[in-house]
């Protein structure tokens, strides 16, 4: 059979901390992160003590879920909007001036078709300077997001996205360039 | 660049009510309208005293969350469905007999991509009389689901949404005319 | 008017269990079902003692919600992802080797529009052997995910998906055959 669930192991999978730091931040995210209560500043001191690397003048809104903080890296003055769902198995890099808006889910694991055991594949998610996710988007394992693109919402890339491309669908593809701001600078 | 998060202010945006009315809100709704406890009638009164105009005979699930009461319009015998997320900093307007399914968001804010200050854009959603919303479906700004629409499960409006029709993806289109109701009136 | 909730009963539909019962699960499901506390077994040993039958080896995650435990049947080696949502009005029936990624919605409940009074139909969902539901996807009432097919990330199934097939899109269609494992067996 194509799928034989009995024979996965994910016993070469590293979680990059001992299981004693993943427990504590889940606590910490239980509790605080992605909770309710409102509040930027305390969620951005917690996250860069589990390790993620996060700039300056970011933004992020209660109800976000971050899987390994140690694997996050976020740029400046980027948001991450209410409900968002980082979940990276692998690195997700955001770059400065990101918008990632509410309800937005970051895939980066999937299983391996060509072996029945299902073994686990992860693959880093990168959302380039300027780009946006819209409400409620997804993005699959090993997508780029282009620079300046935007994924409308609802849409899901499962492939990676042209810079400054509007892109729409699921899967998503691009359906016109986002207008130049007509802003100096 | 397209787009300078650091140049972003909502200065301009008016909440609707000072920031302790919001503060306790928030509160009601964390501990009332948008928790898993069962019972409609205390999440319509608490939304009422928010200042949301409210119908008779409407129905409100567990986990519906609502963004600003005071922007909430529902007619008669409406229903909100389970974990629905009204996200209204414009004014949702919803009319008699509209059932909004489980899982639904409806997202009046947007931003401009002519200034790179990517300056907020709010617009209100319209849900007239007797239409459907299917379970996961998403709703854009400043869209209007005509009377006795339906928007099938998992799809997502980001235009007008055509009377009596029934659409289908995201973006949603019009896909074929909804069977009349073969009972009387 | 094609749709008038005030007309709207849902007395003919039987629950199952009496309403103690139901509440009982209510409360054990906001505990520790759909809580976010790690632990497969502990949730699994619950949705038994509600009346589930879930064969051995399974995987329950952190976030899971199940309507009626009492018409969920679960095969053996099967996972259900985080904040899997089974909605199950009617059986769910979920065979071996199946995953279920997180946050995919199964959906069993719908209404009847050729009565003005809006009837709840329910209709059950079937996920044969060895499918897999990607994350964040949809299923409508009444679909069977057949053998081996794969519903990709963010996908929304409106009718059978055929085994073995790889399905996308919002409705989902099959887009080519799922490569056969390599390994043996």
């Amino acid at each position: 059979m194509t799928q034989r669930l009995d024979r996965f192991t994910n016993s070469a999978f590293y979680r990059g901390r001992p299981a004693w730091v993943e427990a504590l931040w889940t606590l910490a995210s239980i509790l605080a992160v992605a909770s309710r209560l409102p509040g930027s500043g305390p969620r951005i001191a917690i996250l860069r003590a589990f390790g993620a690397r996060i700039g300056k003048g970011v933004v992020i809104k209660p109800g976000v879920r971050v899987k390994f903080p140690w694997r996050l890296v976020v740029g400046d003055h980027s948001w991450i909007g209410e409900d968002a769902w980082i979940d990276n198995l692998a690195t997700v890099e955001i770059g400065a001036h990101v918008c990632v808006s509410q309800g937005a889910y970051l895939c980066t694991g999937s299983h391996d078709w060509s072996r029945n055991s299902f073994d686990l594949i992860t693959a880093p998610i990168a959302l380039e300077q300027g780009c946006w996710l819209g409400a409620m988007t997804r993005v699959a394992p090993g997508v780029t997001v282009g620079s300046c693109a935007v994924l409308t919402i609802g849409s899901t890339a499962v492939s990676d996205l042209p810079p400054g491309m509007i892109c729409s669908g699921t899967p998503a593809v691009p359906t016109r360039p986002r207008p130049k701001a007509t802003t100096a600078d």
